[in-house]
């Protein structure tokens, strides 16, 4: 396509703690980002209410997309460098802005409300890129199609598929910048991946992104990393405990909303959050200011149960848990009944939660070849890393996950004498860090 | 005093990023990071709108206030394994949760609020401890004097001067942490310092915290790195370029609110910010995700002024800057009324700005001795720094500043024919990184 | 004991890149530190010929040494401040002292000189500590059964089993300062474990240390870097290459000395070495620098072998290396037929390597229980690790090893037209990083 | 020139801990670090004896020398990124032979040995690159003026004055490389400069190296860290004591050797050592390793001098120091007075040592233009550093520099009762930290 893009005349540099400088030549990338949809991911945390739990996690997705389209565009450039032949050069714009935009769309405390309220941030950011936004006007003077071609990258349905591929994979840009953002920002040790090496292994081979063999360690290294990151960060318990309440205020509200109930403060655009008909302004009203304002005013609601869950949420007054043993699952019914004639109400008093993950997985031959890994060797040919790797092997096998009950712990102390003592006795496990 | 603190269980940790574990040994810390007040730090930022200009810097104050109290409990602990007469050990508990709560009063990008509303975060501090608050009720249950204690260490005016000084002086905790952490979150290389070092060679001496001469060259770096921080993060002009705006839109704001203007938006606490009468409770309620919604309801306000003022922040489509020349100083009241003549708005599309710091600064024999660094060498002699050392008398005499002017260029731009060319011309410097 | 060890007047530190600073509190380890011996061992790497991989890896068994010092004394440190009972703290000292010299023994190029020679550097650490040395000297001012207990616990006989757990074990003060150490000197990602959380997390219990439960994921994240730094470091095939020329060089200098050669450079105590028959005194003579300035004059001695070698050494110049297919095992006799007619000479122009490890070794109910890691639960149950661990479980099972051999290229070239065919195209997988 | 280099096939990488990969893209570069030469300059520590204060410093000058040549490297991409007309393109492979080369002349110990012997490391490095060496070789395969070209770099006779100045001048890959990595192995915090900013910031203009105004601050904080580094680690105490029995050594041996002493370890080439008639294949045989080893052999010499130094050599037994004040320089003569008197060696048991350096020069018009670091603003003109930053003015006039008294404590303790009164006072201010 005949394109408008320009260089820069000077490059211009962000000074990013994880990659050092973020780089900016081209005059679409920087347009974008100074759109106010894009400047509006500064108010959307990158790790939802994981700051609850380690308290230097409030890096924001405008850091994270920052660092993910750097990332693309030394890859990119690595491609450029080696004149590989199977890489279209054409495709650099597309790709870096798919880069840059690909979380565009993430509402705040992105993965709770998208449950409460049925969304999808892919749909959201297909809809800002299409939509009637800065971002569109920007991406449309470069070419009229460019909005179409980069929301189809988001949407996986581009025709290029290596473009969809070097933006969405098992080892993409996005996962190695969270990986290390997370790492940085938190500040567990777990995070450290040699993302210079796997940038060099990278090849454009037959519409994929493949790796040359001799990265296989430093790809198996990426993979435990971001095993033990989900074990350590992601589904922390005590994480998953404020997405819990957050999650139970959405549900409340909704049900207030519907039930009729005179809001004391009820923001615009809250209503069209709870009709689900948002437009496109509405939505990028949302971020997690807004969010956070309704709560600290919702602590003055009547209802005692959206007050209580808001002033929870706002002083990290958080639900306590216990590990259920795998005999326990079957009592899960038990529990509910045990608590509802206890006086507790078990639509909010408890929640059961079971993260699970796996860390790389394997398909047959017929399954989503976009999500493996694949080894080129020195006489090209490709190999799923797991047939290479044992330790890849080895842990994509694991099939992990702890069942978790999270309950409100003064609320259980007033009632534990009217439990059935068997399940009682299950609360004395408790183990809450809080 | 016969104090009710007691040792936790069990030591609880903090992940940070910068002191690696933050240590919890007294139940008294650990419940006044639990209470409501202090929870609330984590909503207003260390750095005010500096994550305009570096985006990693969007930690909090919360975790700000962990890394001085952390800092503070390892200096009374070599204070403590080095048996040192001159420490008063039954201080500990008193400067431990003066050193925690010292940022208590701040309220949402501190500084422009304060200079808008004319407040003061020191007396907010005091007022919250004293107050009817979590806060108060927890060190009230060690001791009924202890919010007393607390508060006078905060306003310098406790009996016990080295504590004062411990947690209030040019090489204190909090000099050390935020100068580490905004390094780490920026990613600028300048904050490293040897805070090892200098803790270790820390000393309680006569009153104050001195330093063992041996340490003056970790002292050296640590000044120059503050140095440094100064002029490179804390004073860069795009961050002076967005605290210009949020000014403006504080003080437009207020102006409208005693016009009578009848807002479409104003929640509460807002009226009682613009009349000053703020209870602690109100003032509470203030964080920057209120501020941040506030503004980007307003951009729909009818006066014209407000809604742009709050469309560029939340956009971050900043005011331009020229750098001017002594020469031109002189010229700011011509520059006044030619802006005024060509259509202009002198009081909100022109703000002069004049940053200025001395790095460390020396005091006669008379002065306050609380911002001295002394020097204690073998023979028990004390020095002030800048006698000794030859690179801090260098750099304390540096008088540094620019004078900027700082203008929205769209506007400039549509009457810029209307100026005079004298003064048309210093526009023409235009440096804006923008 | 009645000990006369003293601490010093004041703390001394060594700057440590590592563990930032090593503290130094006891006048016994001050003044080991300044022996003879402990002083050597600045002249023998830790890593051996490691460097000519990785060139930043020039690092010293004595950095080692004090690091492994400083750990355990973190760790006892720890010990004390939770006042367990299971701690004995009067082997404070003696655990110490065992940790600062375990290496004491090592000789230049460790593993290669033991193996051509049949030492052991375990033996020679205590008959160092033992023997009339400056190091013994400062052992029995202390204590007179000072020495005998040090050099018990060196070769894991002291009766306090507690205590040899401490110094040696799969998560010992060794293992966790080579992993961080290696790490940090060559460069590479992979030794990023996090100690501060694993030394918080140990306890002595029943004459053991343990581990807390919940330290299980910090232990996981230690043997996932042990294994890869095994596999991208210490295995590294480069490495092996030089290893090889030095095992061969070594032999061959021994044959020549057998055979009555007479050397132009034979320098005190080589002969000796030869001879199987050191004394303390002159084993203490041999370093690296003693045994690279051998290699340097026997370029110029008359034997071709043992001057090429020796320049192959000094100038980096490796054999090359193929992997051998499981095929191609049982061809090795066959190989070594072909490479005689063909002129060259089996024993010196081809070697076999086959390097192994596992990273963590499940061992029976009877078997050495210093080689588990045990997890202490809340109910003071003890775990074996991967008992509870899928990922240590899944890793602990991976039998890896790739089989290599090893050649010098230029001699296989001239003569590759007369090796048959099948022979001759193994070495076309050659993928020597020379 | 026609030249026959040529680009590897492939890319090779070094891991390296500061830059994290070193790249080669060309194959005379891969041949020059493969030679004997350059391979030399592992037996050779970058920073001579500071390895006996700081025990990480055991970095070689192997190493470094990759380092310069990589940020040289990385410069001249930069150039050619920008395009700058200024950069003469042909010069890319004599500037980066010239930065992997300038430090091949080295020889062990270098300061010292230099002093002792007066030998000059720059002509070496010009002998090694001109004379019968595989250096030599390789360059000329490339072009047989290459040598010369090279040479003439280093020595800073070439006719293209932007190459000399690329390679040594205020702000070259040299002191780059040397601030990182000796920060990097010693672990002290102040050589932490951003690199890459100042490489962004570099611009070739008119014959020489300058930097763009905006790089300003980046420039002053890499002059305060070499200003600390100086201070803290090249000029440390005690590492000029080591220095200082080094030198000894070497006078004392010449000494015995001109006097006819038969030594009973004198290993080829020390003897032309001594006499100063070293080939450069004798020169290239002189390491580290060989040094120390005739040290270690020395111990064992009649002469009770020479034993005695380097017994205390091996075993970091220093001569201990006392400051010297401004009124006691005066009275140096009286102390080799009363030395000779209380029956010391005043030619061996005293040295006076003066370490001073200046951070930063700045000379007036007529002056060395290659000294100065020159500050291109937007109009193009050209300042002096000094003359914009008001740090670097103020650090570029300290003059400093203390005097210290060395001397062996055992002997003077042992006579002190023989020294006149106000002599031995002021050797009671010892300040060792042995």
């Amino acid at each position: 396509m005949a394109s408008n893009n320009q260089l820069l005349r000077e490059e211009k540099v962000f000074k990013d703690p994880v990659h050092n400088y973020i780089h900016v030549q081209d005059e679409v990338i920087w347009s974008l980002i100074n759109t106010y949809e894009f400047q509006r991911l500064r108010r959307i945390r990158q790790l939802g209410t994981s700051f609850l739990t380690f308290h230097g996690a409030e890096h924001s997705r405008f850091s994270h997309s920052l660092g993910v389209y750097e990332i693309t565009r030394r890859i990119i450039s690595q491609f450029e460098r080696g004149s590989y032949t199977d890489w279209p050069k054409e495709e650099r714009i597309v790709a870096l802005c798919a880069a840059l935009l690909h979380d565009l769309g993430h509402g705040p405390f992105s993965h709770s409300i998208e449950e409460a309220f049925h969304m999808n941030h892919e749909d959201w950011t297909c809809r800002i890129i299409l939509g009637n936004t800065e971002v569109n006007q920007v991406l449309t003077q470069v070419h009229h199609e460019l909005p179409a071609k980069v929301a189809s990258v988001v949407s996986k349905q581009y025709e290029k598929a290596i473009v969809v591929n070097l933006v969405s994979s098992p080892l993409d840009a996005d996962r190695m910048d969270y990986l290390l953002r997370d790492a940085y920002f938190t500040g567990v040790e777990y995070g450290t991946i040699d993302m210079d090496r796997i940038i060099r292994m990278l090849r454009p081979y037959h519409n994929r992104v493949v790796v040359k063999e001799s990265g296989m360690h430093a790809v198996e290294d990426y993979l435990m990393s971001r095993y033990q990151m989900y074990w350590q960060v992601y589904f922390h318990p005590v994480t998953r405990s404020s997405e819990i309440i957050l999650r139970q205020i959405f549900r409340r509200a909704k049900e207030l909303y519907e039930a009729g109930h005179k809001f004391r403060f009820l923001i615009h655009p809250l209503p069209a959050l709870f009709h689900k008909d948002l437009t496109v302004q509405e939505y990028l009203m949302l971020d997690e200011s807004l969010i956070q304002t309704a709560f600290s005013q919702w602590v003055y609601e009547e209802d005692e149960l959206l007050s209580d869950l808001c002033a929870r949420f706002m002083s990290r007054k958080l639900y306590k848990y216990v590990e259920l043993d795998p005999a326990d699952y079957e009592k899960v019914d038990e529990i509910r009944r045990a608590f509802l004639q206890a006086g507790l109400n078990p639509d909010y008093d408890m929640e059961i939660d079971f993260p699970s993950d796996q860390p790389y997985k394997v398909f047959g031959a017929g399954d989503k070849i976009n999500e493996q890994i694949l080894l080129l060797d020195r006489e090209e040919n490709l190999r799923e890393i797991s047939e290479v790797s044992d330790i890849v092997r080895s842990i994509s096998g694991i099939q992990r996950g702890k069942v978790y009950l999270y309950f409100p712990e003064n609320k259980l102390a007033s009632v534990k004498g009217n439990l059935p003592v068997h399940i009682a006795r299950i609360f004395e496990r408790t183990d809450f860090r809080s």
